[in-house]
């Protein structure tokens, strides 16, 4: 056998009825095959185009059905899920001072762990291949990740004062290094510095995290001006916004990824443009928070790139990417009364390649195409809701939901099928949760 | 036997690990039942405290569920599921004039009916029970409605130019009453009177409408006040707004159900509430198309009735009520920067009792409780999206979706179990509505 024969063995064969690569100018294949070799795609097109069929240990077939991109959740906290629905409606520092902070004050490392494999369950049965996290204890999230076989951006949430896991800026400094050196070259896990924000971080600090981001050429990870009162506050300590902060002690940089980004200026826009910081947008978070609405199409049109995200589960409360793209698509048109900005494929964009780029994993994921990872999606198109089928784009964003996803596949592997999850026992791990809850409810002295 | 022995022989027993009444002062009942009798509910509550159980022909064991009254959908024109996605993210004169209205004008009773149809399967699959229609060839939506076995008030669409329908003021006004005629009474089926708007109906008309709904006791829908642009051009046009201009002319009035009311002064508000005016809210069309953020927290401030709609598909694009419901909460919080407007029970009860109230129904439906008509639904919350529980409202609003709901019961009949619909074949309906999407494709000669 020569090397061409050889080639058509791969390990999985998926055969669509509609392909969406996200490529442009071959964004949709119809009646394609997908080949995934090990983790990777090594063809995508027509099969009838080859000489030869393929050899493959798995065949998938998706009828009435398209496969895509997995989708790439650009900013949460995963292990939130614990506390989904504990405190909502509440002003602002209600719901902080007396629920969130007081819960996540006892977190653990076992709390972060299942609740972080919830998460993964949700994500995968709602489409999510990738993640992007902010949280406690974070090799737990790391661990829970692996065992699912989901992709994930993992960072330790660092601020001025101690967390349940580290006690000091030295701890957190230490505790990341170790985090970034334990998992830096992993298949599935990308390893981040992440200090929390300008009001819980101090300059000097901040500049230590960058540091150490730069030392080893990792993601730099903030939130920034996520409120009014966030830019009031760090105006008020420093005489300086949060981005002009930023800019004036050099924390701005390629490497940088800025989350929700709701309250900024023309000029902060350009400043961010000029250091090629990304942002990820969660407009379902800053709705339910009463945020703000992101200036995200003068974003876009200044060439930033911008993914999709949910935030945490406090402040959502599901990580559902399909909900998100449609608040998404449908926010800024209200804000601007503008029916015509952000349309269905740019919100589909931002919520796949758009995410990949904001995380520096666009050479591997985000669309499908022959040597990227094989992390794609397929969803069953054949139901009342998504009937009839005009505009494929429209569909993605404005009528399918979570639950329309039957299969998916991360990093070669197949981690759900037919809904079925293959790598996570849900029974377990929803009890865990539940038990987890009780001495949370327990703790706030809920009834 | 006596009476009290032979009550017990019902044909439904629901047994609810949590039911969710929506009655005020005993909203939720732990492991309780629900006992049905041809249409009504017989009885609600624990079991224990009966002194024989029921004899029932059918029980539902409703384990890790939670059993709530089916959602309401105070407005939508169900046949649009035709055009989903046909025609998205344009400016509104282009999406009105060159998809909506053409392809509009080419409506037949088919394309009413299978388009109906299958919003109906979508409905009930997404846990709606009732919905209120504005459309064409209306009869036809009753007729679908009657089959599956959905709750619906129906009316003809009316202006003051030709529909496809009715050629003249008075065709339309004949076969409303007609619809009327043919309708009222019915078990299911409530016929109304739906003049159009004001800017596309002359007052003249619209008088004669009013006095057919009062002639008969029956609701009079329109549109108002959905947009600024609607309310320039009726300012232009006869110097007043639309409210100002309907109250003058005496349409007003306790039967009247105002959709969408984006675009109101405080004194219009007034002026509404004085006349028992009822309202539906869809928060989605309006974001979609860029319409405005209607001002629901002071309708509701003022005692108004407010239901919960999600309008027709080509601005939305589902029919998901529980998607509706987060929208509903989360818009409201960040338009006024304030997290606790539309707090997650209000919103429910506006999706249920509320819009029960919009559609003049709340004495049959929109609460659990003895006496009501038998219309509830019953969601799987063994889910990990939903997982942990800590308050039921907060999960139907902001992490529930319409995939979630596993059974439906519309006037004492299950329409829906384990998510396989009982009265509609959807495959066929599915495929009536391609066909019929093939032939709208080609009259607008898309590709």
């Amino acid at each position: 056998m020569n090397n061409r024969v050889s080639d058509r063995d791969v390990d999985l064969l998926i055969h669509g009825e509609t392909i969406l690569t996200m490529v442009p100018g071959r964004e949709i294949i119809n009646n394609g095959v997908i080949a995934i070799k090990d983790d990777s795609i090594v063809f995508i097109g027509k099969e009838g185009h080859l000489e030869k069929p393929f050899n493959a240990e798995e065949t998938i077939t998706a009828d009435k059905s398209l496969v895509m991109p997995g989708l790439i959740n650009s900013h949460t906290h995963a292990a939130m899920t614990c506390f989904r629905g504990m405190a909502d409606d509440l002003p602002l520092m209600e719901w902080l001072n007396e629920y969130i902070f007081p819960v996540e004050s006892k977190a653990d490392g076992e709390l972060v762990y299942y609740g972080s494999l919830l998460a993964c369950a949700e994500m995968i049965l709602s489409g999510t291949t990738t993640f992007c996290d902010m949280y406690l204890f974070e090799d737990k999230v790391a661990e829970a990740a692996k065992v699912a076989g989901v992709r994930a951006v993992v960072g330790e949430v660092l601020f001025d004062f101690p967390s349940p896991n580290v006690k000091s800026h030295k701890e957190g400094l230490e505790y990341t290094e170790w985090l970034i050196n334990k998992w830096i070259g992993d298949p599935l896990i990308t390893p981040a510095v992440e200090p929390h924000a300008v009001y819980t971080c101090s300059p000097e600090f901040l500049m230590d995290t960058k540091k150490l981001s730069d030392k080893y050429g990792v993601p730099l990870i903030i939130h920034l001006s996520e409120s009014e009162s966030e830019v009031t506050e760090v105006k008020k300590k420093y005489g300086k916004s949060p981005v002009y902060l930023l800019d004036s002690i050099g924390f701005l940089g390629k490497n940088l990824i800025a989350d929700h980004c709701v309250c900024l200026t023309e000029d902060e826009m350009d400043i961010l443009k000029e250091h090629g910081v990304k942002v990820a947008h969660n407009p379902e978070s800053n709705m339910k928070l009463a945020s703000g609405v992101a200036p995200i199409p003068e974003l876009m049109s200044r060439g930033i790139a911008v993914g999709l995200g949910t935030d945490g589960c406090a402040s959502n409360n599901n990580l559902d990417m399909f909900q998100e793209m449609d608040t998404a698509a449908k926010i800024h048109k209200v804000y601007r009364r503008d029916p015509t900005v952000m349309n269905a494929r740019e919100v589909v964009e931002m919520a796949t390649i758009g995410s990949a780029r904001v995380l520096g994993l666009n050479d591997k994921v985000g669309t499908l195409e022959v040597g990227k990872k094989a992390d794609l999606i397929i969803i069953n198109m054949d139901k009342p809701h998504l009937t009839p089928l005009y505009n494929i784009y429209s569909h993605l964003v404005y009528a399918v939901n979570g639950a329309d996803v039957t299969t998916a596949i991360i990093n070669g592997k197949l981690v759900m099928k037919d809904r079925r999850l293959l790598t996570i026992d849900e029974d377990e791990v929803m009890e865990r949760v539940r038990q987890i809850a009780l001495r949370v409810k327990g703790s706030l002295d809920l009834s």
